[in-house]
């Protein structure tokens, strides 16, 4: 099939979707999940060919290797999206005006989601139940190194949904990846109402440059902590490993530490020996050169998202350069400050300009499931729309709905 | 200036701006006002030469034209603005996590938001007023037949933000009226957060297509009206004649009336000849020649935004056929049905995919006034972000604010 018809069918398929009950979305992600346990066999052959012919090497490739403890891990998720609160049909607001019209603010869904995601199989099934619950029909695509699983798992799932007696175009997987085909899906403007690019900076730069239909950034993150003064010095440094080291491939892990001067001396030696401990590279600016021994940071350093055992470190003189050197290279994504200073706190929340901004506590819980919205789609670093974890709230559209009995203006 | 330096300019206002109480930000609208007013004389000039040199004709040219009434009522509506609710700093949601997180989500302002406008010149005004009044530096560019006009305005409102003592970059109009000063507004990524664009047919999809900032598509209008059966058949010509009379150029007018089988005969006669009275040309299908005098209508009658006196007239044989009809060729603006039904009242609200949907009055509702939004930007027809009339919070974004006390993940 070809891109367009799949545009076609599955707007075709979200007017239905549209339509069903909270009832019936669950109903349709329990016989999902039900579906791929039961089918972990064959999900497991195509994804050990995956694996036999992959580029990909070291933790890549256990992050593309599944287990049947995975394969039900999977479905769990998919369960879990299940018992999550619908959000269509939730009335926003609603009110009379003085003419005595009723006007409301309905939830409703995108219509067509679209997402085109790099490498985990796990997107494929994530992605499609947190469509699915919000009304959606889907277009995955997926990239290479793990179509013949993703394959698997949409093409189990779509038997269960027509199974249930549901249209199966609701999720449908590209099942060309090359680039021409994400191309195509990002100027579908016909079919497709929002695209949700999940990858890496070039996959999500050339949405942003190439897409015509409505783009959600997500997923980078150049993320600082700032360690203020006064503060709990303990506190910082239990802050800054937890946010570089406790899993430094994702995004809301740090990437510079900035330091107060008056903090510094005191500071930096116990931050060190804790970070060194964990195997951390610290490249340190030339005033903290003169306080620890690190490998000196260029300039490129402020910028660089490592996503790996590396932390910039930069002294400043005031938390008012702190927060112009995070607005100054941040991604807009998560900051931290540690602090005992009130007023300091509060400006800090104020004016960084991120999707999420921290007093005394860890980058690492910008996250759909530490925010309490369950599974999340991505993390948003833009403004429109949606900023931070997107669950199945940003996932919707709303409509106005207005009572009348006879109106004319 | 070129426009890069503009996109700077603005972004370091938007900061400024950013942090400004609303009390500061009304008092810049009410200096903005004042200015406009005391400066009327110079505004009255510039627009004299537009008018003498502009190619625009019959009622364009009224459009473009202002009187020393209009100019005050142009400063009116930026005090207007003023007298809305600020929605920055609004906690759009706070709760603790289990974790003792205290999670908030705050309302913000978006940063830098561009407009791109056609012919008249209070949209200058307007505009800048709401983006100011919402935290926002914006970055105007008006049609070549208003430049003058606009020219004034904006100097005019500048030198009152300085005198306020505030960055007058807050606000800035792009003189260049070529198309190459549109397209390169609309790839300024680095500096823009939102690009709105307000006109015709062309300008909106140019948007679409070439923009790389995002984009919110306003404006078009093929809106509906159907008359089911049974309805009141004297409010079904009430409400036909206002959605389509009333003021025929505006996007949420009537485009096409759909009638009900049952309904026809008795119907159309009655709103014909009230039609006809205020001078409607109807292009009726098939079946309504038969019942009354009209111009045959063609295929392309049912996706044409006439924005003229004109109506396309279809007779259906169901309340579902009308919904068909609707989703198949509407542009997502406004739908109405005239019903005393309420199974189909109910049904059309859920179904019809629209930013508004009315049941038993006027599309002509559709506007931020009406809404008791008071002053609107444009009229959202996209599902991401905003939909429908887009007042002062559709401006905003939201970030997360976050109290912890040494959490680590």
């Amino acid at each position: 099939m070809n891109i367009i018809d799949m545009g076609k069918a599955a707007r075709k398929a979200a007017a239905a979707l549209a339509a069903l009950s909270a009832t019936d979305k669950n109903l349709l992600l329990h016989a999902m999940a039900d579906a791929l346990v039961a089918n972990s066999d064959s999900i497991l052959n195509a994804n050990a060919q995956d694996v036999a012919l992959t580029r990909l090497k070291g933790p890549m490739v256990d992050r593309l290797t599944l287990t049947s403890k995975r394969v039900e891990e999977i479905a769990a998720g998919v369960r879990a999206v299940a018992a999550l609160d619908d959000p269509v049909g939730e009335m926003v607001s609603m009110a009379e005006r003085p003419n005595g019209l009723i006007i409301g603010k309905r939830r409703v869904p995108m219509g067509v989601i679209a997402v085109i995601y790099e490498a985990r199989p796990n997107v494929t099934s994530d992605c499609a139940a947190l469509c699915i619950k919000s009304g959606n029909a889907c277009i995955l695509r997926g990239g290479s190194e793990a179509i013949r699983s993703n394959s698997a798992i949409a093409s189990i799932m779509r038997d269960a949904i027509g199974a249930a007696g549901f249209n199966p175009d609701a999720l449908q997987l590209v099942e060309d990846t090359s680039r021409e085909s994400a191309a195509e899906l990002m100027r579908l403007n016909e079919y497709v109402d929002l695209l949700i690019p999940r990858g890496g900076r070039s996959l999500i730069e050339s949405a942003v440059k190439n897409a015509t239909v409505p783009v959600i950034e997500t997923g980078l993150g150049n993320c600082h902590v700032y360690i203020d003064h006064p503060c709990d010095e303990e506190m910082g440094v239990d802050i800054i490993v937890n946010a570089k080291t406790s899993r430094p491939s994702v995004c809301n892990a740090a990437e510079t530490l900035l330091v107060h001067a008056a903090a510094a001396k005191s500071f930096l030696p116990k931050a060190a020996a804790a970070l060194t401990a964990h195997g951390v590279e610290i490249r340190g600016c030339l005033r903290t050169q003169e306080i620890i021994s690190c490998t000196p940071a260029s300039e490129t350093d402020w910028s660089t998202e490592y996503d790996d055992l590396i932390l910039a470190v930069k002294i400043v003189d005031s938390s008012d350069e702190a927060i112009e050197h995070i607005n100054l290279y941040n991604t807009r994504h998560s900051e931290a400050i540690v602090t005992k200073s009130y007023e300091n706190a509060q400006k800090f929340l104020r004016l960084v300009d991120a999707a999420a901004v921290y007093v005394n506590a860890s980058t690492r819980f910008t996250d759909g499931g530490e925010f309490g919205m369950g599974a999340e789609i991505g993390i948003s670093t833009q403004k429109m729309h949606a900023r931070g974890p997107m669950g199945l709230r940003e996932l919707t559209s709303t409509k106005y709905i207005i009572y009348g009995n006879g109106q004319v203006r």
